[in-house]
């Protein structure tokens, strides 16, 4: 049997899959915000021509999924599977982009966590040489989001200081073999269910960080590298109040982060004076920060190496109602620049 | 790169992974079926000793998964990933249950195709080289899928014929290296999501029927198998509609599914009877099936190959409310006994 493991939960691949393309559709603020200029399609507006906004996400993830193989100039038949996912209940807005695609699909879902989730997965099924290419895909809807976890968007509502916005926006990766690629997955760490007792579904960063912290110790413990390894280490929505908790933790642990060295995609994707509190969430926001940003800065070789860790928060309405506490997970992915 | 492929959508593996133990708890409708002494546990009463059917679900989840590793004789810190789902929002129940395992996890969902996914994406692990051994797991709960997906239970509603009832149970299994086994997992068809314009969401069976048929047709030309290569091919809860279609659709596709080969779990779990109308439903039919009788049969050689096939409807009730029609999904993972 061959042996992929390195220390307790950290896969190290033999033929480090290869990034072939990405694309990133997002929503009128996204597109307003530092990146904007980065995404491949900025929508005008957040319904996406369509007749609702679970429609719309549905759209988004197809455009972002085919943009993607547009760019790597691959048809759908060629793509031997599709794995992703999002926060609509069912994650509706995959299967059915599934659907139009007509490409093997697994579906995913690790609340916000799911890209770095499909990431790995995808990462595996192409190292292994069980599919390939293979496409994963993730993403997220404000308008969707807030009603399905909070509020109808009409009731207006006031934001608590801890509240996050949610990206509307998906980013989408194409894994396979290939001569040229933006960069290519080593490592990956599959996270563990880490529960610290937070209950106040409007302070996901709080409930998302501590199993950012593990995730982070596991990998560096498993692979012996220490956070300098990186030029940078992405975690995907933990926000101003799980970053903040997430250096402590590090800090408590002998690992501190270093400065500068740490990038959080939600305190990235939104400008901080466009009323987004705590910084952007969702699914949508690491996965399009990772196709807009990161990838691109490791195929320009300004990053040689990068760890992608996204988080989930693992609640639901009727959790939150019934009083269960919030856990998290964290997954991450080793990445690294050129061929 | 190695090469597990044969034809378009079909993975077969080096290293069969071997299903080392299993496990199934349902609840008392369930005990009351025919199978019902074959399950592992048989609860009292639906709500498990919890205070909601949510929490319930989620310890039948929990104590399915920890059966199945007692059986292997095998603790939590030794396994090295979960893979499950549920059809809970959000996958609650197996995403509390592998907090409290605290097992590294992948949440996946496929409604009730899961137990297929997790058993293909665990055999990929475990071939691989990835983690060894993996837990996989898939449950339902009557009483939380109805009022998530249709009426309070309080509303009484009148069911129509074409109806199913949700399983209340989860199945797991343990997938490893080792001597001795239930069976082998050799083959893994990954399936596409197919919609053939199904817009009623108590005709599940009608829906999920064409991808059923597609997954079936796709494994025996990618593998040169004819149905009769199997002892048994099983679909996981097409129900009564839904298996007639099944049959009607290879027929015309020139496979005809000979008389006594086809097996359906939803159609076999309830006493006929017991007010179940078109059969049984959701993903704890198929996996606590295969955990009580079909891997049993296969281990005792009774059947030596046996083509496990569930299938899931992507609907959520705001699809449904927005007028989308109910897409499909099958996955089929090729069995052999023995060692």
């Amino acid at each position: 049997m061959r042996q992929h493991r390195v220390g307790g939960h950290t896969i190290v691949f033999s033929h480090p899959p290869r990034i072939l393309s990405t694309a990133s559709v997002v929503g009128p603020k996204e597109g307003r915000g530092p990146m904007g200029s980065l995404f491949d399609h900025v929508l005008e507006d957040a319904l996406c021509g369509q007749q609702s906004y679970e429609q719309s996400e549905h759209a988004i993830f197809q455009e972002a999924c085919e943009r993607c193989l547009q760019k790597a100039k691959i048809s759908r038949d060629q793509v031997q599977a599709l794995l992703g996912g999002d926060l609509l209940n069912q994650i509706m807005a995959a299967s059915l982009a599934a659907r139009e695609l007509a490409i093997p699909f697994l579906g995913l879902y690790g609340a916000c966590s799911t890209m770095a989730e499909s990431l790995i997965l995808a990462s595996i099924l192409v190292d292994g040489g069980y599919a390939s290419p293979v496409l994963c895909a993730a993403g997220s809807h404000y308008c969707t989001a807030e009603r399905q976890y909070r509020f109808p968007l009409e009731y207006g509502n006031q934001r608590t200081p801890a509240a996050q916005w949610t990206v509307t926006g998906t980013g989408a990766c194409l894994l396979g073999e290939g001569d040229t690629s933006l960069a290519r997955v080593t490592h990956a760490t599959i996270g563990t269910v880490t529960d610290l007792g937070i209950r106040d579904a409007n302070n996901m960063g709080a409930a998302m960080a501590p199993a950012a912290a593990a995730t982070l110790e596991q990998h560096f413990r498993d692979t012996g590298r220490s956070p300098d390894f990186y030029d940078c280490v992405v975690t995907g929505d933990l926000g101003r109040v799980g970053s903040d908790i997430l250096h402590q933790l590090m800090a408590d642990r002998g690992l501190p982060l270093p400065d500068g060295l740490h990038m959080d995609c939600g305190l990235t994707i939104f400008d901080p004076n466009d009323d987004v509190h705590a910084g952007g969430s969702g699914c949508g926001c690491s996965a399009s920060i990772l196709s807009a940003y990161i990838l691109p800065r490791l195929r320009e070789g300004k990053w040689k190496r990068v760890l992608f860790m996204a988080t989930g928060a693992l609640l639901s309405p009727t959790t939150s109602q019934q009083g269960e506490t919030i856990p998290g997970i964290a997954h991450a992915a080793a990445l690294e620049g050129g061929n």
